[in-house]
């Protein structure tokens, strides 16, 4: 069965070189190689903004169908992906002293992380090329996600997880039936296999990194971020940054919006990333060609050492006048306590990294008190219980009576 | 500071006795004791149920204000409690041999289960009555559930668990800052401990149990279970029984919309208790008063030997002309298996019993496979990843390169 196209995509453009290509199942550049990543390219003209202000478009990422890539004969998965909740989080903001602090909980999306934005986009890709398995190489969120949406609309998938993966997220990608491949080495090694394997095998690859289509998925958060904040537009998006898709994604949806008139102006991007992770940091300030480093960090899904999409994370943070910042795993840890006790929301290691991000850069006014920022959660605390339980401190154990809870109390807390 | 009472609440009638009290801090009925549970009363008369089809109320649970007891004085958590997604799941439907089957996915709120919805109420209730603390008992769920909310709004927490409570639930509350007391016994055990504790310190009790407000928040997931389907009203909606207050605010929030003219008829509820914990079954089935049992299940958060709230499920579950049913272990851990595999929806067992016992009520052919039923899923598996783990499979686990990776699937999966 043939399905028709995405109606205002009108071709794939490469962020080196500037050549272009007819939309179809094309990966990177074939000139620049790897490197050279694919931007789908629409007809803005054609694209009327007020389906993103009317009651009856849904609130889920496909309110921005026209801004996808995908075909409009096919329907999207049914669960329910994106249009996360925005909060004030007053106590949160006057704890880290900065004007007003949001809080956007994308740890809310069916499989709990941001990356079912990008998943089901991907797995919409797949049927409309014709394909009955997809696969792809994810630290965690990527594979789960995909797992999921694979399980929701009926297609196969094969998952390459590197072998420090946390248990919570694989056993969440073995339930919903996937087929798990635990690569006994690096994200890498898990990435480049997974590329091996769908040429060989005739799989789809969802690798966010390679696959132009994917990215587009991560956009809905710019474009949601634009549209629920119109009103109070914050100075500063703060993102966690591991292969650059996100930010770079992200960033781009914020363009479209004020390119599409819903925004006047768009936020400045803050990219954080951990200090045992940081080769995008290091290209951001030199200058130069992005260096791979080794990683170490408990923020596992920004654990990357090689960014694949670097150079649209760079593009999208310059053309915000944004920065980059490094957080130490315990400025991480930190925050993950004060953004749950104090924000409500409990995030994982790497989508808690933003908020680390934030307070360090107010400490080096980089944002001023008087800013405002949203900062961006991209994934649920649950998903990697050992790291959360570094932050969280320790239960009281007692005997069942109130004696016992007395002397408990007075021994351990002062009471 | 005084705040002003819910203005559509006209007292609290013990569930035993029909004895009727003022609104006020109130737990038990004086005369019945801790059996003579209150139930809270509106003048429905009063309330105008065009709130309920208008956009401009907010998609969450205060679109319910008026059906709540929350003083109008008060601003709820920040955090986006409730209007979780009704997925239509056509492939679980056709697995199963049903017409149609919704799931309800509130493994989706702030928390990831449905006891956000208690616990919204109860921090509400707690601040209009003057606390700075709130306790409760609970396997874990509510537990964690306070602890958020409870972060959100900037109230201290006390938090009984059960010795057998399961670890990502224990890190989630402690990250809220809650203090924790795991009780070395059993719920019963903690509950007691819990309630005596309240006494003796000026805590507020949110056990759900005792609590009369807090199954009024229990109630929205009926009322936003009317208003989702109402064009479409499934003819059972299945949930997963163990204290009994679930199930009891399902059925109230149903009547409540029949009442109000939002649905013309209720559906019958199929409550579900695990074999290894079946006493409100056996006293639904026997016509005579709850004795307590022992509890041995893998779904914790349904193994309560002492149902506080028992009178109330029953009451609804026949008045709904519904019915019970009871559903092992393996059947818990099938069905969880189903319905992230063909539903999309990763549950933890409490949370997927329903799914489990729609199976079963399905083949004893009292549901019919040309009725439709709605599945409440109480909780996210990630809850619960040990359980998980028992359902899910086995990675493979290879070294990275693409001989090994056709070698693994040619030995293990046939290919």
């Amino acid at each position: 069965m043939q399905f028709s196209s995405p109606p205002y995509v009108t071709g794939l453009k490469c962020l080196i070189c500037g050549a272009t290509y007819a939309h179809g199942n094309v990966f990177t550049c074939p000139r620049c190689g790897i490197e050279g990543i694919l931007d789908v390219q629409y007809d803005y003209s054609k694209i009327d903004n007020s389906q993103f202000t009317i009651h009856n478009s849904p609130l889920n990422i496909w309110r921005y169908n026209n801004l996808l890539p995908v075909s409009p004969d096919l329907h999207p998965p049914h669960l329910h992906v994106g249009w996360t909740p925005v909060y004030d989080a007053k106590r949160l903001a006057k704890h880290l002293g900065v004007r007003k602090l949001f809080i956007k909980d994308d740890g809310r999306n069916p499989s709990n992380s941001f990356k079912d934005r990008a998943s089901s986009v991907g797995v919409m890709k797949a049927l409309e090329f014709g394909y009955k398995t997809i696969a792809c190489a994810s630290t965690g969120n990527a594979a789960s996600s995909l797992a999921c949406m694979s399980a929701a609309v009926g297609l196969q998938s094969y998952i390459f997880v590197p072998a420090r993966a946390p248990e919570p997220k694989v056993t969440q990608l073995l339930i919903f039936g996937a087929t798990v491949i635990k690569v006994q080495g690096t994200y890498e090694q898990a990435f480049d296999l997974c590329r091996e394997a769908c040429e060989k095998f005739g799989w789809y690859n969802r690798n966010s990194g390679t696959n132009p289509f994917l990215v587009e998925g991560k956009k809905t958060a710019g474009l949601e971020i634009a549209e629920q904040m119109k009103d109070d537009v914050p100075d500063w998006v703060v993102v966690s940054v591991g292969d650059g898709c996100t930010i770079g994604g992200i960033g781009k949806g914020l363009q479209e919006m004020k390119r599409l008139g819903v925004i006047t102006g768009v936020p400045k991007l803050l990219g954080v990333q951990a200090e045992g992770a940081k080769p995008m940091y290091e290209a951001f300030y030199s200058g130069k060609e992005l260096v791979p480093s080794d990683t170490n960090t408990i923020a596992d899904s920004i654990a990357v050492g090689t960014p694949r999409n670097w150079r649209r994370a760079i593009h999208q943070i310059r053309q915000s006048n944004g920065e980059m910042i490094t957080v130490s795993d315990e400025e991480i840890l930190e925050a993950m306590r004060a953004t749950a006790r104090l924000g409500g929301v409990f995030g994982e290691p790497a989508g808690i990294a933003s908020a680390a991000g934030l307070k360090k850069a107010l400490a080096q006014n980089m944002i001023k008190p008087h800013e405002s920022a949203l900062v961006v959660v991209t994934g649920n605390g649950l998903k990697d219980i050992q790291s959360a339980k570094q932050a969280a401190g320790e239960a009281l154990s007692i005997a069942p009576n109130l004696d016992a809870l007395a002397n408990a109390l007075s021994e351990k807390l002062g009471m």
